[in-house]
């Protein structure tokens, strides 16, 4: 999915269900994340349950060179994690390992030798789990407040110029050297290290104006390709009090890639309050001049600096560097009743979970799930009984205890009964699902 | 040699005797063992003396980058090491250098200018020693009681399919990116570190279970490919005696590459005393718990991990982390009068030296020869006069002194008489060579 | 330029006037020392000025991730940078900034709003100033004492045999892995930082002994490809008195890159005072013995070593090592009323400006110029007036002070008066243009 040889907004329109292959790390690199990001993007294509077709089983590999077998519990939390969000059904690739050929390392749930083992025992007891509490958990309705809009053009256009030279940061599987690939994983991981769930929106869609309205937050990064009238529905969407989060090189070009011949940034000028005729690569990552997010040896910049003219905006943040630093790094409009917060460089990502949490206090999005532990995830939804359900997912080999702030319910797992603001322990890459009593 | 587009012993068959081109190190990077296991390599494929027809002269090269002529001392040290693992003849490529085309940086015992030089005068002083004292050198004789197993079919089958991506370690010319080669060349080193010489052999021998009686210790790396006859050979040398050190890998494929729809290692069960159904690449190379063989930062183990379940085998080390821990990394198991030591993950070079030392001291093979200076090197023989040969050469720049530990001789390079337990001084990049006066 | 499928002074021969593309290092990486070759490469080829028909506006690229936009300062530095070498003109590739394909991001004076901008303020003032005083500064006769002789065969023959694998020594646009043009750099840039002018000269000249006569000094790098003729003329050079500076390789192939089968240097061995019959690579970067230069950490010299068996020369510097101390590193000899010095391997940027500037003096051609800070840089011409005109440029973010030492003059720039002996301070990327009263 998100391959930029296809368009997978066009694709899904003629598809009844949708569904994803999704394959993530294991072992010290499983933490959600990608799982949360492919279940959002196939959930968000056609607004409404999917398929999870291909996942991990034991191992992967073309080779012997990459074979990580998850942990004990990892399979099972894979399965919850999809389920939590929204997915109606997780099969793996595949049943039992093949003898010969080029996925001869690509194991199934069953080994060579076909007998009974440790990933069985594990997708059985998660499958007699499922048998037993599956129909509370399936149609899981979501409605999250913000929405990330993805180009596909814009990542075909930033692909032909690309701004940064072997581009990987981070684990991002089969996207290396993707950089518009990277910010989508970079600035949807900052949602969810915030535990604040995400639907992809896009440009190619009829009625996006209407669509974008209920959101109290998008995210444009780097909306590098797009018509005027793209750039105009997310001004106005500003003007009518939405807040935008938008990173450096949107709206520079128009839909056929060539460079706008109007000050950068074109139709976006008046929303962002700025304008800029001059950018720079960052040979070196500088310092934001003065720490201003408390963000020690992280606070960091790279790649990319645009010299922003101010006109209406406010500077957020300057470089710390004689000659760039005459020009703001991240500045923040207040148009009409909205407003619209862009970085013009790369942010670190530690910088940008700030920039993102800073953004959802601002649009009102704060909750109760942004003081969990960092290795504790928590998804949220409506099931077909109209009742709410609560995951709470330890991605971690340590155990970890949270506080429920929800209203009273029962684990679904165990059956044990949850109050309000009680404490839950979950074992390594164990969860607990509440479903609120109503 | 060793290419594995190619099959050596089975080309062997058709030479009325065996030649090598053998090009190594120079500099700091000559210690002889390249040299020892291409001569043992060479010699073990008729079972007799060979012919080196190519060897360093002054420098190689197909440009100017990689010129590194020798100290002097070893182009002379050079001919004796052959000679001394039983080669009959040293022939140089070549005579004089090239002046043009691909080769021209190929330098040969002149240089462009043809005239006497530094590697002509040694050269010049070998071949006058040799005048001399040749007949005595020559058809020596050479008896191990240690042989590698040498699997082509493996070599190809791991090649296939490598468990690690970029392969090399340590300085093994030629062999760039060759997992199973660089055990076959790390196994060897271990085993000339201890001065203990070995003889290869082969699967596609007529009489293996007959040619492998004589020995003592059986080294076999990664058997990756092999049909069951050849698995149940080595059982049976076990069972009837033998001692096997055995790694990872081995018997998972058939003779086709194919994965055995068996429990792993197939039909080395019995023998090896447990089974696995798992097994892991390691991200990042782990301790074995509590340092077992005291070999502090080299304590290290990498690439590969079977999840060893122990059957009738005991546990000779485990891996230090949370969950590979529950797996044994190295086991020993009796079997009829035998023993097979198994290592399910690949060792540092300094724990593979101290586990293949274990293993000779557990085949009675240990003798004042593992006492030497680690610079020092001896190899032995029978001359054609039925005389017993003692090599001492000497692959550093400082001078080494050893205590000579056999019947009393002569040194045939000085005429010398050596005691029995007397003390021999070599100087840099030098040797004695010892006959037994008997 | 310089480019080696080329032979730039064969082109020349059929052009009225000659033009050069010099495209530099901006920001950090701008010191001018490119510039300085490159400008007097191009007024070499017909001994006249030349033009730069292109050269850096905003920024270079086919992609976007090396846009390096010039200081405040540096695009004005950058066009009296070549009329001090000697440049009629300056021309930017291009006027604006394209807005699709391949280079849309090799920007143009002006951004792609084609409105004015800070380049565009430079530039303009630049032009201005040439308005008023251009009449004054064109045509710049330049005359210098100290030539670099050009061979393209060397080039070509090197980097068919190179003697470094991945060749690049510090940053040089458009030069990766050429070893030879690494060459030139490091030995023009010890000259430029010695602030001495130097011409180029060509093996494939008519009266190449005639047109090396004026010169003091003949700067030879690696020859590796040369005809009997050649190095006769260089000895010859030698014997009336010249003064050559020669690195290794020298006369080692004739001109068919063929190796001379006599002993090295071949015909040069009478001047060089010295011959070799082996040379090895240095796997590791040596020490010269004691530090003769006083060169601290840049001690070094690496890649390459000639074992040179001295005749009449002296040794300078040994190799601080066991096996190469016994040859020496950088000798010199006296032929005839003239004398050669040679460096038989590679010396650190360091090294090498020491040695050049040992030349210099050895050759009675130090001045003022050599006590001037690190980042400023002087030129000296002659104008249509006749008059003596001396450049300061300041490579740098800081402010720097110098002591003119020259006749009284006025600045061009400012018309302040300069007398002799007088401090000028000159401004971040600015400079003084002192032209004498006469």
């Amino acid at each position: 999915m998100m391959h930029n040889d296809r368009n997978e907004n066009e694709t899904a329109k003629s598809l009844d269900i949708v569904a994803n292959n999704i394959y993530h790390g294991t072992q010290d690199h499983m933490d959600g994340a990608w799982q949360a990001e492919q279940s959002d993007f196939a959930r968000s294509l056609n607004h409404s349950n999917f398929l999870v077709t291909e996942t991990n089983a034991q191992t992967l590999g073309w080779d012997s060179a990459g074979q990580f077998p998850p942990y004990d519990g990892q399979m099972r939390l894979d399965v919850y994690s999809y389920l939590a969000s929204g997915a109606n059904m997780v099969e793996y690739w595949h049943w039992h390992s093949i003898h010969a050929g080029q996925e001869t390392y690509w194991k199934g749930v069953l080994s060579h030798d076909l007998e009974p083992n440790r990933a069985y025992a594990e997708v059985s007891k998660t499958a007699h789990e499922l048998q037993k509490i599956g129909p509370q958990l399936v149609d899981l309705k979501i409605k999250n407040q913000v929405a990330i809009l993805y180009s596909v053009d814009s990542d075909n256009g930033i692909n032909f110029m690309p701004y940064e030279r072997d581009g990987e940061r981070g684990w991002t599987p089969g996207k290396a050297g993707d950089s518009y690939g990277n910010q989508i994983v970079q600035l949807h991981r900052s949602l969810y290290n915030a535990n604040v769930g995400a639907d992809f929106v896009f440009p190619d869609t009829a009625n996006l104006a209407e669509q974008l309205s209920p959101y109290k937050l998008l995210i444009v990064p780097s909306l590098y390709v797009a018509d005027d009238a793209l750039l105009k529905t997310i001004s106005d969407y500003v003007q009518n009090g939405g807040h935008v989060l938008m990173t450096f090189k949107s709206g520079f070009t128009n839909e056929n890639s060539a460079v706008r011949w109007q000050r950068a940034p074109g139709p976006l000028r008046e929303a962002a309050g700025f304008n800029y005729q001059e950018f720079s690569n960052l040979e070196h990552p500088l310092a934001l001049k003065g720490d201003p997010y408390h963000t020690g040896d992280k606070n960091q910049v790279s790649d990319w600096a645009e010299f922003l003219q101010l006109e209406h905006a406010q500077a957020l943040a300057y470089y710390d560097h004689p000659f760039f630093g005459k020009w703001p790094a991240i500045t923040r409009n207040h148009y009409g009743s909205g407003e619209l917060t862009y970085e013009g460089t790369q942010l670190s990502d530690t910088l940008q979970s700030k920039i993102v949490l800073e953004a959802l206090k601002s649009a009102g999005l704060t909750t109760p799930d942004q003081q969990l532990p960092s290795a504790v995830h928590v998804k949220h939804g409506t099931n077909r009984d109209g009742k709410q359900l609560h995951y709470y997912l330890n991605y971690s080999s340590d155990e970890q205890t949270i506080q429920y702030p929800y209203a009273a319910g029962k684990d679904l797992l165990t059956d044990a009964t949850i109050a309000a603001n009680q404490q839950i322990t979950l074992k390594p890459w164990d969860l607990a699902i509440v479903e609120e009593v109503k």
